[in-house]
C-alpha cells in the first residue's frame, strides 16, 4: 500500500466516478486506458492520445523486457521519458503475453521460462523479476504477475492457477515494498467459477493492495459470464480502491461493466480495430472497408471533438484503408481512442448526475439505431 | 499559358530564388514537393506537412485514376478537399507509372493501353484523357502526358520517345486550352542525349508552357550523367519561367540541381526512406536500424525545428524501427520532409543573400563530417 488516494465522488447505483491521485497526475474514473504495448500506443502520437482524453495508458511488460528491455529503458530515464507520455501508465505483469504469445513456456511454481516469439531468446519471470522491471520501468501502476487460465478449462486447472495467483501476489507484494507515489495491484483470477472468484478476491483483499484487478476474462467466454463473474467478483473487493477490469472491451462491455462497479480498463481494440478499418462512434460500429463508403462525402461524426471523426470525409477514409495507406490506420485509430475517451467522460458525467442508467441506455439505443 | 506570375527575387550564378503565385497560395522556389501519391504524403497528416514549411504537394494520376477514380474526386469536390490539403497540387501525368507499374501495357501514337496493377482492370491514357483527369482533379498545376525511356536506350528509342513526348506536348496544351490560375508544364525528355535534350526543350519552349519540367532522369544513370543533362538543358529552357527537375532526389542532387537552375523538386526519397529507417538531418543521412542507436539518448537534431527530431531519443526511434511500430515510420517520415524543406529554405537565404555555393559547400561539408 502505497498511499494513492482514490476519491469516490459520485456513485450511482453500483457505478462510481472518481479520481486516483497520483504524482504524475490523476485518473478520471471510470478510465479507459489505451494500450501502448511497446511503448506507443499504435499509430498515435502522444500528445494526440493525451488529447484525446486519456489520463493513463498501459505498457506490456512482456513486450518492453524483450524490446528494448528494462534494463535499457530505465538507462534512458523510464518509460515516461522514452515514449514522451508524462502522465501515469500502468504496466501488466507480463503473464499474460507469456501465455498467448511465446512460445515454449514452462510453469513451475516460482515462475515461468519462455523463448521470446521474436528471437525464440530464453527468458524467465518470476513475481519477483515482474515487479522488478516494472520498477526499472518507472510503472506509475504496477500489476502482480499471475496466470490466466483459458476459458472453457477443468474447474481444478482453474483453482490450481488461482492458487498460484494469490501466492504470486503475495511474493509481489513483499517485492514491491512500500513506493512512494506508486500503486501495486492484485489480479483476481478463478476463471468462470464464482468460488474460485470470490476466494482469490478475499485472499487479495486480506493481504491489502492499492488496488485490485480482474483478469482471466474476455478470453472467449460469452459476455453474460463475463459479467456474471464481475457481478460474483465486485462485493468481494474493497470499495474504498479501485477496480480494474483487464482487456475489456467493446464499448458495450465498458458500459455493462461501469455499472457493475469497474472502475479502469484497458484494451487494444480501438487501435486494433482502426487498424483494420473498423470505427466506433456514437452511431456505432462501421467497416470503412465497405463499399457504400466510397461515394460518401459526410465525415464520420461531424459534432465530434476529434478532428479524425469530424474533418475527413468517409469517402477519403475509405479510399485509405482500400488502398492500405498508413494515414487510414493513423485516422480511425484516432476516432477509435477518442470515441472511448469521450464515451468515459460521458460515464462519468452521468454517474455524477445519477443518470448512468438513463446514458448507458440512450447510448445504446443510438449505436443500435445508428444513422437511420 | 494561363497567366501564373513567376516573380524571380534573387539570382546567384545560375540558381534563383523567386515565387510562382498560385490562387490557392505561392510556391517559394527552390521548392520541394512531398509526394503525396494517393492523396496522402505517406505516414503525415496535411497540416504537418505544411507546417514543415511545403507550400505543394504533388498527386499521382497513375494511382489516382486507379483508387479512387478522378470523377469521383471530382464529385467529391476535388483533390484539395478530399485529401484536406488547401494549397497548390501538382499531378504528374500518369506516363511514368504506367511504365514502371503497370502490367501490360501497350504504347501506341495515341497513347498507351495497360493493366491496373491493382486488380487487372484495363485503362487508357491519352494525353487529353491525361489533361482531362488532372482537371477533375483540380490539379494547381497540369503535367503533359509523356514517355520516359529506362536508361540506358538506344538512341533511335530514346528520339523516338522524345518526338511522341514532343507530339504530346502539343496536344495535351489544345486539351488544356485557357484555365484561369492553373498551370501546364511541358517535360523535356531525350534520355542522357544533350542533342535530343536541346531538341525537345525548344520544341517545348516553341510551343510555350506555364512552366517546364525535366523528366527521364534519375531513372538509373550516374548523378554526373543527369547533371550534364541539366546543363545542357537549362539553357534552353525560357528563364522567366520555373523550371522542375521530376523525382530529384538526394539531398545532394537538390543542391546541386538548385547550382544549376531547377526550381522545383519533387520525390518520393524523404518518406520511402523514412518507412525504412533512414533518415536525413544535417549531419547527414543514418540508419536507425543500426544496433549503435539503442542506448542513444540524444535526438536527432536539438536545433531542428521539427518535434520528430528534436523530442525523441535515437534510443527510442531505433526501438520503433526495429519493432516494425508505425509511429517509427511517422516520425522518421516527418524528420525527413522537414529536412528537405529547412534544405530548400537555407537554399532559397543562401540564393537572395548571394551566398548559394557556400552554403551548398558548408551543408556538404557537414554531411560529410557527421557529428564527430
Amino acid at each position: 500500500m502505497s498511499g494513492i488516494p482514490f476519491n469516490i465522488a459520485a456513485t450511482d447505483g453500483a457505478a462510481r466516478t472518481g479520481e486516483i491521485v497520483f504524482p504524475r497526475g490523476e485518473i478520471r474514473t471510470p478510465a479507459f486506458m489505451p494500450v501502448g504495448t511497446a511503448a506507443t500506443v499504435k499509430a498515435l502520437y502522444a500528445d494526440q492520445v493525451r488529447a484525446t482524453g486519456a489520463d493513463i495508458v498501459l505498457g506490456n511488460v512482456y513486450h518492453l523486457m524483450l524490446r528494448p528491455g528494462a534494463e535499457r529503458v530505465a538507462a534512458l530515464g523510464g518509460l515516461h521519458k522514452f515514449m514522451g507520455w508524462q502522465r501515469p501508465i500502468l504496466t501488466d505483469s507480463g503473464g499474460f503475453q507469456v501465455m498467448s504469445l511465446s512460445a515454449l513456456r514452462k510453469l513451475d511454481r516460482d515462475g515461468v521460462t519462455f523463448r521470446s516469439h521474436v528471437d525464440g531468446s530464453t527468458h524467465r519471470l518470476t513475481p519477483e523479476r515482474s515487479v522488478e522491471i516494472q520498477r526499472l520501468l518507472g510503472s506509475d501502476v504496477t500489476m502482480q504477475l499471475d496466470e490466466c487460465v483459458r476459458l472453457p478449462a477443468p474447474k481444478a486447472e482453474v483453482e490450481r492457477a488461482m492458487l498460484l495467483s494469490a501466492d504470486w501476489a503475495e511474493r509481489s507484494k513483499v517485492a514491491f515494498g512500500d513506493q512512494e507515489g506508486r500503486a501495486l495491484f492484485g489480479i483476481v483470477q478463478g476463471g468462470d467459477s464464482a468460488d474460485l472468484r470470490k476466494e482469490s478476491a478475499r485472499r487479495l483483499v486480506d493481504l491489502g493492495f492499492d488496488g485490485y484487478a480482474v483478469g482471466g476474462l474476455a478470453v472467449g467466454e460469452p459476455q453474460e459470464t463475463m459479467l456474471a463473474m464481475i457481478e460474483e467478483t465486485i462485493p468481494e473487493l474493497t470499495s474504498a480502491r479501485p477496480r480494474y477490469l483487464m482487456g475489456v472491451g467493446t464499448p458495450d462491455d465498458l458500459l455493462k461493466c461501469v455499472a457493475r462497479g469497474v472502475d479502469m480498463f484497458d484494451c487494444v481494440m480501438p487501435t486494433r480495430a482502426g487498424r483494420h478499418g473498423q470505427v466506433f462512434t456514437r452511431f456505432g460500429k462501421m467497416n470503412l472497408k465497405n463499399a457504400r463508403h466510397a461515394d460518401d462525402p459526410r465525415p464520420l461524426d461531424e459534432e465530434s471533438d476529434c478532428p479524425a471523426a469530424r474533418d475527413y470525409s468517409r469517402a477519403y477514409l475509405h479510399h485509405l484503408v482500400k488502398t492500405g495507406e498508413i494515414l487510414g490506420m493513423m485516422l480511425l485509430s484516432w476516432v477509435n481512442v477518442a470515441y472511448y475517451q469521450s464515451l468515459m467522460a460521458g460515464a462519468r458525467r452521468a454517474i455524477a448526475a445519477g443518470a448512468f442508467s438513463d446514458y448507458a441506455a440512450a447510448t445504446t439505443a443510438a449505436w443500435e439505431k445508428g444513422e437511420k
